[in-house]
């Protein structure tokens, strides 16, 4: 059922510095900043050969990001997302064997136009897990 | 310069149950537990189609994961491990452009048998990452 490793997010406090950062001294291959005002982040994205990273800063009074940022004044890694083939399946699965969905429990669409879930950390192993709806 | 991302490390307080969950609950591929003293951890891979994850559990007395889990007690994500072709240049480049090296700025053989340095998540947003030497 897992498929790849879709991106690792990583939320920081400036994310003109942190890109620069990633492409003048690790010589990283870094995406213009989208600001994507409906899920409270501007976002750029460091393309790996193999998967890529996405660094997030807050956007908006009411950004999910804010309060991490709080707590995690320099940044961190906010979440890891996996690809499914069925997102619902997934779900269900997933449930029945006693994970939290985070929401209403129905996928939304994320950042990259496709249906996504969050799990919630405390059923796995700490880390905020996204699934994301591949192909 | 920055390569694949060879790995998201999670850190756990229990292994067994971790493994479990990814592998009944994910449907991931996830690799016998192994025991790595001279690194303070037992680890087991969760093999994903492009990368993979390293679930860590403290081994010993002296684990350089424990006083991390006393922080985050249901784990989290610890730190993510990038490739470079040249560990030496890197941490040269680096280093010029005022990052921080952990320890002794030499690097040592990490656990795939490759030499491995860490740079300090300060200077990283607020994230440990973790160089190894490709090929």
């Amino acid at each position: 059922m897992l498929g790849r490793l879709n991106h690792v997010a990583i939320a920081v406090p400036d994310l003109a510095a942190a890109a620069n950062q990633y492409r003048a001294s690790l010589g990283a291959e870094v995406t213009a900043p989208q600001a994507l005002p409906e899920h409270g982040v501007t976002v750029v994205f460091i393309n790996l050969p193999n998967t890529k990273i996405e660094l997030l800063e807050p956007l908006g009074a009411d950004s999910p990001i804010a309060a991490f940022l709080v707590k995690n004044p320099s940044g961190g890694m906010h979440h890891v997302c996996y690809e499914v083939d069925d997102i619902l399946a997934a779900r269900d699965r997933l449930q029945a064997d006693g994970a939290r969905v985070l929401g209403d429990g129905n996928p939304r669409i994320g950042a990259h136009g496709k249906p996504v879930l969050f799990l919630h950390p405390k059923d796995f192993c700490g880390t905020l897990v996204e699934l994301e709806q591949a192909g």
